[in-house]
């Protein structure tokens, strides 16, 4: 089936009339919008418009609230910890994200772990928010345990991504986001709608078995950390997705662990808690607390010229700098559109037909 | 060949009694003692006195300042460059986070990016000098390009670690320590001594062909990013190898990508060297700059505690937490003393012979 191509500007207002009605205010609206529709714009389809129901879900269920007190549970002049009150993580985040940057400009750098969040959309977006103050950004979350440490079956920790953005001068800003896992769970759901089967070393059966089955996960399995197996690193993606933990979560007093809640609305909460929601890690570096802002842009643009000359291991495909693909696919989808699979499409019918809106 | 076994007393006289022959200050010279053995006593051994004709070799080609004026070239409440005067990364990296600690003390954390320093040993142990302050630690640096990225058949990154240390309560310290590569190049020459080829997935040939030559680095091959291909993620092992570059050079003004100088003193010095020396970034988090240290103490033991209860896959391997094999190989080393090689031994007699000592 040929996906039907949307507008930027149509997803953005319908979005954003889908989260007034949900009571968010106007200017939580557009921040929540803005942060879902920069993951269809860059080309993370599981993480944009897709998943605007399952942010509905949440909010039928008491689980989202659209009108949270934010607030600063404890801070010194370089760090804070932020209470989301239940808040969408793609608000929450970003106001962590805006208190972190202030802290740069004051101190140099700003950390702020947030706790009693949810889903915050890509971790990227919220890393690049630092980039217009020539400060380098991080992000990280914690989310539903879908992954195995080396040598278990238990899914323990979630797909926990790390996101780093860093400007440049003339070039684009080097924009890292990566999941801890080998492959994130929206690339099964991929091969799931498309009936296919992963490659080896992705995910292990409820035995620990390898396993090429994409529904796998339904029938006990797990993710595997980066690296895929022992000998070829993973206890270096489990150690990863645990100091994404760490960072998000027991800094601030979230839930860890196998403990994270759920995404789905339909799964249970976790009988225990141990923390609020789930925790993000927010960071910002100023580049001149460092050398100068310019020093620093030539020598980024100097680095990423490096590796856009590296020799390429066939002709057909480049070297890439990481933010490449995703900046490609901004351009693309701004100028021509986003595409959206059948499935999403009569996904977002159901929510306007919910809310009376027309899509 | 059985390993001849010296206690650590006996390494850490001899080795201290060489760093002042090569004119290092007696403090400088139990610091950097104490790092490089750090390596030995975690079961790091291509880290530990393997090394240490090797800072000898650097030290005699005049790329090794045993006497450094480190100096503070630039600094925020909670941010540094320091310059590392060309000395051993081995005491420069901990004069850095010293820093951090002391920032961190101030304003909740503490970032210190290094220029013109060398080798600082294991990351691990340098991120571990926060716990006894209830800080996390931080270790990262730069390395002798020998990492392809992914795409790519040139040598463009180190083997770049990444270390972090979280202090626990009842439960030993948190410690991940990790190249950002599927295998360390210790792994290679290990397999080289044995004679051994590697697994599928560690190295590529020159032509970026797939290859389990463990030699295959003399002969134009490289190191893969953790992932080992793009279907696994070597682009996600990449983006942090070039994170690590960005914090530690790139922040700092140290060499980067290809340009960083290599750890072997026969190895010439890059033609082009765009910075000073190598780089290493060092960080500090006050854990009560978040909340209390006996709450986040607390919260790591459960943490912890649910790793080691997680289902195993079989019976043969419990679940380790990361810091776990390195700390039993420390208490066991402590007690029994140090396993070395016949060749590390004869260096090391190399070593006594140069410099009129005794082992």
């Amino acid at each position: 089936m040929t996906p039907a191509i949307f507008s930027y500007s149509t997803l953005k207002a319908f979005t954003e009339a889908v989260f007034l009605k949900m009571g968010c205010s106007h200017t939580h609206a557009t921040m929540a919008t803005e942060a879902l529709l920069a993951a269809d714009l860059r080309g993370i389809d599981s993480h944009g418009v897709a998943r605007l129901s399952g942010y509905i879900r949440l909010w039928e269920a008491g689980r989202i609230n659209a009108t949270p007190s934010i607030r600063v549970v404890h801070q010194t002049p370089s760090t804070a910890v932020l209470d989301g009150d239940g808040g969408l993580g793609l608000v929450v985040a970003q106001e962590a994200m805006q208190i972190a940057i202030e802290k740069a400009r004051q101190v140099g750098s700003g950390w702020v772990s947030v706790q009693n969040s949810n889903h915050f959309g890509i971790a990227g977006y919220h890393a690049m928010l630092a980039l217009q103050h020539d400060m380098i950004g991080m992000a990280m979350t914690n989310a539903s345990p879908l992954v195995a440490p080396t040598f278990s079956t238990d899914k323990m920790l979630g797909t926990n991504p790390i996101a780093v953005a860093a400007p440049a001068g003339k070039q684009p800003p080097f924009v890292a986001d990566l999941a801890t896992t080998t492959a994130a769970n929206g690339k099964l759901e991929i091969l799931q709608r498309k009936q296919q089967d992963t490659p080896t070393g992705w995910v292990q059966d409820k035995e620990g078995a390898s396993s090429t089955d994409a529904h796998i996960l339904k029938k006990g399995g797990s993710l595997l950390p980066l690296g895929s197996d022992r000998e070829h690193g993973s206890h270096k993606g489990y150690a990863l997705g645990a100091v994404v933990d760490l960072f998000s979560a027991l800094l601030s007093g979230a839930n860890y662990a196998p403990w994270v809640p759920p995404f789905p609305a339909y799964v249970p909460m976790p009988a225990r808690q141990p923390g609020k929601g789930i925790g993000h890690f927010l960071g910002a570096l100023r580049i001149d607390a460092f050398r100068s802002a310019e020093e620093f842009k030539e020598s980024m643009d100097d680095w990423i010229g490096g590796f856009r000359k590296a020799a390429p291991t066939d002709d057909q495909q480049k070297v890439l700098v990481p933010g490449d693909p995703e900046r490609e696919a901004f351009e693309q989808r701004m100028a021509l559109g986003i595409p959206l699979e059948e499935v999403v499409v009569k996904d977002l019918q159901g929510v306007a037909s919910q809310f009376s809106l027309t899509l």
